[in-house]
């Protein structure tokens, strides 16, 4: 085994080493740009991690690790159209960098990029990959697609939140996990266990974004504190908030969350002393350990080292501690 | 063997017997709008006849021919945004009757769906597949960026024109006889001649389009005559035209391509005319004949009895003839 840094060593030299810099060029340069905009690369270093709690050299497992980045990175161009997000990652969107049909074509493009890594690998595996990666793939736009209703809905529930973080985020954390496993050929029983070890986590890293979100130290966090405050995005800091308001203070909140002032200083400030005063910040810390727990659960169901759970646990707990 | 009007009906009773209509709605059903929309189903049609041709029963192929409609269906949804078109087979275009967010996410979702049909082949057939469809997908991309980057060039030259549709179009009629020969479990040397002959139908059938879009009849074409002329597009009449005219007559058609008048028929038909004169309309009937007698041509290096290579000049003859 290596550690994280090293993992993601590994891979940013696979990635390095890929040749995407074809003819048309309005087609694959905006492709070479967003994958060089960097990021953790927390999925990809998923794959190639469990390949070895797995007992299967890393290497083996670089292309899948590349598919699923660039399947994540697809998924993030399409979405910043619909989001009409300005910047990713510090720098232009695709469709701000180029134009909207650069965005939708590239992002079309890389889709079947992610696809053709698979080819790597001998018809057996390709399958079994090809197969968890369309599931994922399809939930993932049944996940963004359930985040653009629940903007027009007053009416979003917790679990239906939940469900949908579940889609939009964890799968593809969990997906990475498992083709890792079955690259390196582990039981059917391990694979199901490290995808729900991956899911959990997953959840529990989004709810992390959501948290951060608001309440992240400036210094640190890289994103504008306070942006789905400014966005009125409901997120599971919200939804606890409404639960756990009296009829009043549900109301101020659902004010607060009709408007968009152009400073929102004062804005972000009352909303957060709601976040706190209801206790929706107490109730999402303790939702995002509850979910790490589950996590870490599953691992004892596998048959595994010890010194590997260890190794888990501390990624896991890295991703939970992060202050970005 | 059956006729073309009976795959045709077998593809639609399959098309009928799938489910689409999950959750969340707002997803799937555009999905089921477009593939709803009907159409001649070419190419599924060539899918499931090509499998008959290698003496393989049709309802094998049918989830294959399903991943081709559903992908030519895929990239229909996203061209129309890049194009702004506002109507497809006479009805609303997906981005236009919901908006441009569902037109992006259910286009994704259906190229996903198609990756998916495959799952029902067996690990080898299944890899041979998807790796077919993966360098189809792409190149039908690639080729509409070529479309795109065209329209901002004034030196497309004939060759490049011919490369363009050549992707965007003629690959994917090749690709989905293709994918019928693998079915049937046919020799290589076979798979590639019937890729060959889809591909030189292909080419030939898009050249009619151009054709057909200037000189076809009103009454029976389905869609305005002049789109191409209207939109400025550098058709291969266009091309020719310009190798064929003298500077000044060139110098005429480029003004006449560079203006968009309210009412565009007296620049119809003066675009018309230069096609006429030039020797453009003349030599593009000349290269769709060309391009099916090189289909016809490349039956002849395929070991399939002489009814069988009736039935697919048949099929290519029906096309090259229609008026729609």
């Amino acid at each position: 085994m290596h550690t994280i840094s090293q993992y993601q060593k590994f891979f940013k030299e696979y990635l390095g080493s890929q040749t995407i810099d074809q003819e048309p060029k309005n087609l694959y340069e905006p492709i070479q740009y967003i994958l060089a905009l960097g990021g953790k690369r927390m999925r990809p270093v998923l794959t190639l991690m469990t390949a070895e709690i797995f007992d299967t050299v890393y290497t083996e497992a670089l292309p899948a690790a590349m598919a699923v980045e660039v399947f994540h990175n697809f998924s993030l161009v399409h979405d910043d159209i619909m989001d009409a997000a300005p910047l990713r990652r510090g720098h232009e969107t695709v469709h701000k960098k180029w134009d909207l049909n650069t965005g939708i074509l590239s992002g079309d493009a890389m889709l079947i990029l992610a696809y053709q890594y698979f080819e790597n690998y001998e018809p057996v595996i390709f399958r079994e990959l090809a197969k968890v990666f369309s599931k994922t793939a399809l939930e993932v736009c049944e996940g963004q697609q359930w985040d653009v209703d629940f903007e027009n809905r007053d009416d979003v529930t917790i679990p239906e939140y939940l469900k949908m973080i579940e889609y939009k985020t964890a799968v593809l954390v969990a997906a990475a996990m498992k083709m890792g496993a079955i690259i390196a050929g582990a039981s059917e029983e391990c694979a199901i266990a490290i995808y729900k070890f991956g899911l959990y986590l997953g959840i529990a890293f989004q709810l992390q974004d959501d948290y951060l979100d608001a309440f992240g130290d400036p210094e640190t966090f890289g994103k504008q504190i306070g942006g789905d405050i400014i966005e009125n995005k409901k997120t599971y800091l919200y939804l606890k908030a409404c639960e756990f308001s009296s009829p009043e203070e549900a109301n101020q909140l659902f004010h607060l969350f009709s408007v968009q002032p152009d400073d929102a200083t004062d804005k972000i400030h009352a909303v957060k002393e709601i976040f706190i005063a209801s206790g929706a910040s107490g109730a999402t810390l303790q939702a995002i350990q509850e979910y790490t727990f589950k996590a870490f659960a599953t691992l004892d169901t596998i048959n595994i080292s010890d010194s590997k759970k260890e190794i888990l646990k501390t990624f896991g707990q890295n991703l939970m501690d992060r202050k970005v």
